[in-house]
């Protein structure tokens, strides 16, 4: 029944963390494999359970058999519509899920999806159901299939979900998002403690299609497809299963290049992100998906929220050159998740394209660089998120709460005014309580501004300071490789590596290195459009604001009498 | 030595007070007689010292003689300029100090001047000293005479000036102002506690100038001047004295009817409110002088306030029809303080003509309508007030420190960003940087704009407070005179008073009543020009305060490349 691993290197657990201590060869039992960010979880001989960083052992690929319920051993595409289906249905035939390949897809693959009982074509993310007609939402209970219960088991046999506990209550905004992200790759390091060795000094590099570098104006540049991969995340509806006892949320997903939308649920948007960071994540950084959010999970507005920060972490996705033509938008489940090409092997699979091999100083040079440059970047962005909280709680509370009250004290001193029975008394009365309404008016403007500006603001530098806690595990892994290489004599001389492999050592850190000045070239380009397009929105919404209000006041002004 | 009283009616120390327990028939020694709001210091046989009411005692008229030295039996006008005198001088010929009486006074008195010794005409207050040449500054010292001896002697042998300790510190903001003068209200309740049967039942009513009262369109008013006397409060200079050990500050003071100026202190204004107060306060709400301020007085903020505030107490004086044409304006000091029309007594003065005699449900029913009205405005005045002086701190405090730091976010976000070493980043920098400036210069004129509009309104609200503070005190004079005519019957059974006697109560209640209305009318008429002038500057302020961010933000938008 049970998954057997072998234990490739000595890992000493962090205490605290759940982790488990095994050593080289020791042969644990996988307890859980779907705990993410790089982690599985293992018992070994003694029975003590724990996490293992995935990298660090080789799980046997004898499978267990199929035994019909929820751990079947469905190959179903996690991109693939879910059409309902009887829940006794322990099997549903895959056939029926796969869709026709989607023209005008970045990259599209020449590798056919593998596992299609039909022979159907391919199980596209952004596609809609088999048969053609639009998955339009299907209402609570619709995607109550066997695709949930698997889903769900993942979730409740894990327990290391580490983002369910992060933001317990209100909406967090600008907070936690980031950080959590940084705390899981804190903790579960996967990829970054997986050794550059595996790349460096690996026999074969992967086969297949290679990502290609070439020389830009502004330096080493990702080959960009001709079409920009983008989608929608919208129409987020509240599904239900089991009777009601269980429910959840799905957001239409719909592909710019088929416009044809797919449902999807949060915990199907996580299992694309740890495919991703798995996959790329040594190369590129792959931001964490908008925190989990146990309570109050059906309000309206973080429903809103979180579908807004989905939206941002698929463009940001799309928008990838690299990212948005792999294979895992379309790959199977189980075949995706048995994708050996990950860590740093990725490194294997990018080619600087008649690009000259950088030596080592400068390839520390720019790792230096960039990793001064995303630190401080790091540090601005927390800065102004923290300054923008701030600046978010005065403006939606204490500060409308003041004009409120200032106009309410105008209104109600025009009412006293009123019983004076002194006579001409209308004329300022009138106008000190059209005053006190637009203070009042003014009082709601402040309190809903930042969501006109502010928010974009903060959103914004929210998927920075993502995307920049990220770049610290990915530096990391290149100044392993650089530390690596610089070892190379050491390593010739005892013996330990052939003088060639040393070569090839130093030609994969140069290729390193251009990956790392593409990826840096690819978020400068990023940051300056998004940078330039949010400041100026902010700006242009300012502006609107203190027009408006100025708009008001003068209103109110002219209703007084000129003496 | 000291000068004799006669109690005339029994008054019962309030305990904690320092006040005196006295008897009528007893008599008792005046050991202070400059304590202000209706308030003498005395001491009785037993050797008690406290606070006897001025209207309870009737002092005798023998005077001390002179004895020369700072307890000079001077008797100058308070509106004399100053002129130096030497110090081993100790009596001053009046007669140099008085000066020629200003045409365009407002009801300039048939009353000539008494104890002038050489027969000249006015020691008008206005006015500059006898020779006269303008009486401009005369540095530190020049007013270093007899009458700051003079003047310094009541303030250190007092002892019981509230206004020294109410506000001890940092300056306050249409806080302090208005509830010190209700203390003193509270504490010195003088003219309120003289009861009203004073006037009801005198048996020679004032002779002199009456003040008339007409039916005007609003209902009973005021005799109005056809010149408005005003006045300028400016160009504060600090003097010394007594070689540097004692300080003070002088503010030049300008009537517009001769606009030549004259210097005077704080306690000279100070002297002005107590006799304005024992004169008026029965029928006029006389609202106290700012706060006077021990610590920091010579901060140069706190003079420009306190200036302000002057010029502000001064003008409502002016304005004022019955107080502008007060002959205390003009009378000598001593004089001036011998006035026995004081209290309620100024109701003799004042002559409705050719009204008809109101009946007593009409008055009562005036007097309930004006202590609603005030006693709302008042609440109204505070809460503004209140919500005014959170708002100025919001504004000048934690608001611009935010805008400030949102500046620094964005130049910091921009600084870094420059570190980038990608091409073309320039264009977003700058435009950041500029952007960040921007917000700085915002947070700057943030902070500095409760001084262009919320001040104003501030000091307008303070103002009324103030006044309004005065009125409880007045309306209760009406009060008890209203209790005393409905006694008039069963007085009249107890053979107390004549029916004459009565039938006169009646009449004279009614002409508090239409002193009461034409004191509302005016106060009203004062209220609707003071708030719409107010409300329109604070609009007017406000409307070029949004405008001018607007337009900054404008400007720092612009700056950024459209895309």
């Amino acid at each position: 029944m049970e998954t057997k691993a072998q234990v490739l290197y000595d890992f000493a657990a962090e205490p605290g963390n759940n982790e488990l201590s095994v050593r080289e060869g020791e042969t644990i039992s996988i307890t859980n494999q779907n705990i993410g960010g790089g982690w599985v979880e293992a018992r070994n001989s003694r029975g003590e359970v724990g996490l293992v960083p995935e990298d660090y052992i080789e799980i046997n690929q004898a499978k267990p058999l199929p035994s019909g319920g929820s751990a079947a051993p469905l190959d179903l595409s996690f991109f693939d519509s879910h059409t309902p289906a009887p829940a006794s249905t322990a099997q549903v035939d895959v056939a029926q899920k796969e869709t026709p390949v989607t023209p005008g897809l970045p990259s599209s693959s020449p590798d056919e999806p593998e596992g299609t009982e039909t022979g159907k074509t391919s199980n596209n993310a952004w596609q809609s159901g088999g048969t053609g007609h639009p998955q339009a939402y299907q209402g609570p209970g619709a995607e109550d299939d066997e695709w949930d219960d698997e889903w769900d088991d993942v979730k409740s046999s894990g327990g290391y979900a580490e983002s369910d506990a992060v933001d317990g209550g209100a909406m967090n905004r600008g907070g936690a998002h980031g950080s959590s992200m940084k705390i899981a790759l804190n903790k579960f390091p996967g990829f970054s403690k997986s050794g550059p060795e595996l790349y460096l000094l690996a026999k074969q590099p992967a086969k297949g299609t290679k990502l290609p570098i070439y020389m830009g104006e502004v330096g080493p540049v990702w080959a960009y497809p001709d079409y920009q991969l983008d989608c929608v995340v919208a129409d987020p509806k509240k599904g239900s299963k089991m009777y009601g006892l269980k429910s959840y949320i799905e957001y239409q997903v719909t592909p710019t290049t088929t416009n044809k939308p797919v449902n999807h649920r949060y915990k199907h948007f996580d299992w694309l992100y740890e495919r991703l960071l798995d996959k790329y994540g040594s190369a590129i950084p792959i931001p964490s998906l908008p925190d989990k959010q146990v309570t109050g999970r059906f309000e309206e507005e973080f429903i809103k929220m979180r579908m807004e920060r989905l939206q941002g972490w698929m463009s940001r996705m799309c928008r990838h050159p690299v990212v948005s033509s792999s294979e895992d938008w379309k790959t199977g489940k189980r075949k995706a998740e048995k994708d050996e090409t990950v860590g740093v092997m990725v490194f294997a699979t990018i080619e600087p394209e008649g690009l000259q091999d950088l030596d080592m100083i400068e390839v520390e040079q720019k790792c230096e660089q960039f990793s001064r440059f995303t630190k401080a970047m790091d540090d601005g962005v927390k800065d102004l998120l923290t300054i923008g909280n701030e600046h978010w709680k005065r403006c939606t509370g204490p500060l409308p709460k003041e004009y409120q009250r200032i106009g309410k004290a105008f209104q109600n001193l025009s009412a006293v005014f009123t019983t004076s029975g002194y006579e001409g008394e209308a004329t300022l009365t009138d106008a000190m309580t059209a005053a006190g309404k637009t203070y009042e008016e003014i009082a709601q403007m402040v309190a809903e501004q930042p969501k006109k500006d502010l928010h974009f603001l903060m959103e914004t530098n929210n998927e920075y300071k993502g995307l920049l806690g990220c770049f610290p595990d990915t530096i990391g892994v290149h100044k392993a490789a650089i530390e690596k290489v610089k070892e190379g004599d050491k390593l010739v001389a005892a013996s330990k590596i052939t003088s060639s492999e040393k070569t090839g050592m130093a030609k994969r850190a140069s290729t390193m290195s251009y990956s790392l000045q593409a990826e840096m070239n690819h978020f400068h380009s990023n940051r300056i459009y998004d940078y330039n397009r949010v400041m100026q929105q902010y700006l242009e919404e300012q502006v609107k604001f203190y027009e408006k209000i100025a708009e008001k006041l003068r209103q109110a002004h002219s209703q007084f009498t000129t003496m």
